[in-house]
């Protein structure tokens, strides 16, 4: 079943890389028209979804991530729309010019072919990767999760109907509706017919398609995020940019996980960041040297379990931990950091732009939130996954990072002396 | 042993990566003078390599491959200096501007930290990549082929010497010299340390590292390219670029293993082919349609092997199919091809375009010899290795494949709102 997926949608692919960017749009706007237009079988499917995860016992915070309402349907169509604003990279000349041998060189951007995506419950990045994908000419293969599959299944249809409608094959989106975890596996092998895999979830998966994958894979989306603040720096502006990077939506990947605190204010500062986090009701999670000063303190504190710096809590707790300087904090980011998101607060410039060059990560902040790395934030208009690796995207992942290249050659009967 | 050379190698990389310019080249010159100092103890090596390679039978190409002579040696450290003179691409802003946040943003081009290279018997190439990862800030660890380790190991010594005496640490370039073959298969497991992996070899090698590496993989190097002969050709200046991509140098990956003739043009093409491939000495291995048309000519002909459409040649055969148009064309390359370089010859604008933009390859040529495809044809100045996967780089890698790109967000007490 797989290898019929996998050759419709390099089939596919072949004929989304020929069209132009009205004709990619054209599809778009049916799609979100029928999402509306159809919006009933879709939250009757997504109804037997939510039942079904009742049953299971999944949480209300589960729960209300799986949920479609004809707002959120509606709300989701507007996201598709606003996919047709954006620029289309494809067919963007990257450079070129003619060589000394009389060739003319072109290095053009082109459509990756076919994305692969295995993703967790939320029903919206169904329709979020397939117009990306759409927008860029490439077909795409979706895993949901099996909490949503009646919802993506039918949100599928919609699109394929929608293609179809616009004389395209539905190959070119097309969802693996079985819940059988053996087909992930199958899925991982499938390079002849999937240029790029991107897995949405947590670790494990990531881990997984790291291990399994034959075809080349984008992992992201883990951060242990990290500010650093430093002697330097004055406490309330140091204090709002860490209540914004832990409490403005603790679920992300982009939320600070650890704060590192310049030994030689610590005793002053830990004072002040116990009584914002205690407002916050953040709990800190201190370092034997942080505790002695936050045991006083307002916030609720706990000792720090070794294996606490190396995952993200996702909720509002926050790792506190004293160093000695610039360098302990630069040292204790490459040990504990995952190359998301990680800030220096300080006054002094030397600081700042060695901490900007010692710190591997996607991005590095001076004086702001870790909250920003965001492709919306960034100004790219739309965010596909956000990448923690170093080959080809980094960091937030627009349109730009679903494409490749091409060079073309044009000679005048042109040979290789 | 490998674990603690994945941490050197990740240490150095971060003192690398502070380097400026004229700091990685004046590493380099000192690489390029103790090459040629040193020569007397890296020829011994080799003479001890290649005395053990003839007692193992290896043909005489491969001990011309594997040997070193003063000349050559020479001319490797005169490359070295070449490398000096190429624009480094570690700092460069690729883009960036103020957000509506007040954040100021900017995208910089940095190392990719540490890459692993396994490559096979020449040994020119410990050096050559040695010298770009340098030049590009990286760290490296090599792996090359068991026929040159001693070789490789007198070479790496004085890589290593130069280094210390420019003040920097040996781990920046460490080569695995143990022939021991498990050692790749733990290699391929260390994306802790290692960025990304580069395999230089042949087709069984990239199959174990896309199957086996959980480390990012940069494959490549393998060529079944074609030619399209278009009826609206004429035949000469075809014959001439056939004969160019071809027989210039047909060892190379980018070197024509099939030609697919337009069925109209075939019986006054192929004689004219066949008398031009026996001046050169061409075996034609043709379709049952094509041979015959050929069996008369002076050409020496076989009949083609179904299997022979999906292997390099990478000798004096070509391929000879008949195709009953450009899609026919078209869709010959899609089934047989490795993404790598593909050419049509032909006088028919329309053609030429819908070539181009249907052909999945790395590199499109449009009258011109698949020849072209290299880093130094293509201005690169330097080439690491050629792509056929559509990630990171694509085609002929220059340094800017060595780096990648880091956000960094300067803030004035920033918070997103």
């Amino acid at each position: 079943m797989l290898e019929q997926m996998g050759k419709a949608a390099k089939e596919a692919s072949y004929q989304l890389a020929q069209l132009s960017g009205p004709e990619k749009n054209r599809v778009l706007v049916r799609i979100a028209d029928q999402l509306e237009a159809q919006a009933d079988e879709i939250l009757a499917a997504n109804e037997q979804d939510l039942a079904l995860a009742r049953e299971n016992g999944l949480s209300e915070a589960m729960l209300d991530r799986l949920a479609l309402t004809p707002q959120r349907l509606k709300g989701i169509a507007d996201d598709v729309r606003k996919v047709c604003q954006l620029a289309d990279p494809v067919g963007q000349l990257i450079d070129g010019g003619p060589l000394d041998s009389g060739l003319r060189l072109e290095r053009r951007r082109v459509p990756l072919g076919v994305v692969g995506v295995i993703y967790e419950a939320r029903p919206n990045v169904t329709i979020d990767v397939a117009s990306l994908c759409l927008k860029t000419g490439n077909a795409v293969i979706l895993r949901g999760g099996k909490e949503t599959y009646r919802t993506n299944a039918a949100t599928v249809k919609v699109i394929q109907s929608a293609l179809e409608a616009c004389g395209l094959p539905a190959g070119a989106v097309q969802a693996i509706e079985s819940p059988d975890r053996a087909l992930v596996a199958e899925m991982l092998k499938m390079d002849r017919y999937i240029d790029m895999l991107i897995p949405r979830g947590g670790a494990g998966l990531h881990k997984l398609c790291r291990e399994q994958s034959t075809i080349p894979v984008i992992t992201g989306g883990i951060g242990v995020c990290h500010i650093f603040m430093d002697r330097s720096m004055e406490f309330e502006p140091a204090l709002d940019i860490i209540t914004n990077a832990k409490t403005q939506r603790p679920s992300t990947c982009n939320t600070v996980e650890t704060l590192l605190v310049h030994r030689a204010i610590a005793k002053e500062f830990l004072p002040a960041l116990s009584q914002r986090m205690a407002e916050k009701g953040v709990t800190l999670h201190a370092d034997r040297a942080a505790l002695a000063e936050l045991e006083e303190g307002p916030a609720q504190v706990v000792p720090q379990k070794p294996e606490e710096l190396d995952d993200e809590f996702l909720s509002l707790d926050l790792n506190v931990c004293l160093v000695d300087d610039l360098d302990g904090a630069i040292d204790h980011i490459r040990l504990h950091g995952t190359q998301h998101s990680d800030a220096i607060l300080t006054r002094d410039m030397r600081s700042a732009e060695r901490f900007v060059n010692a710190v591997d990560s996607s991005a590095v902040y001076v004086n702001a939130s870790t909250r920003f790395t965001d492709g919306g934030q960034f100004g790219l208009g739309a965010e596909v996954a956000v990448s923690t690796q170093k080959l080809h995207a980094r960091g937030p992942m627009g349109l730009e990072a679903l494409t490749t290249y091409k060079w073309i050659g044009y000679g005048d009967d042109t040979i290789r002396g």
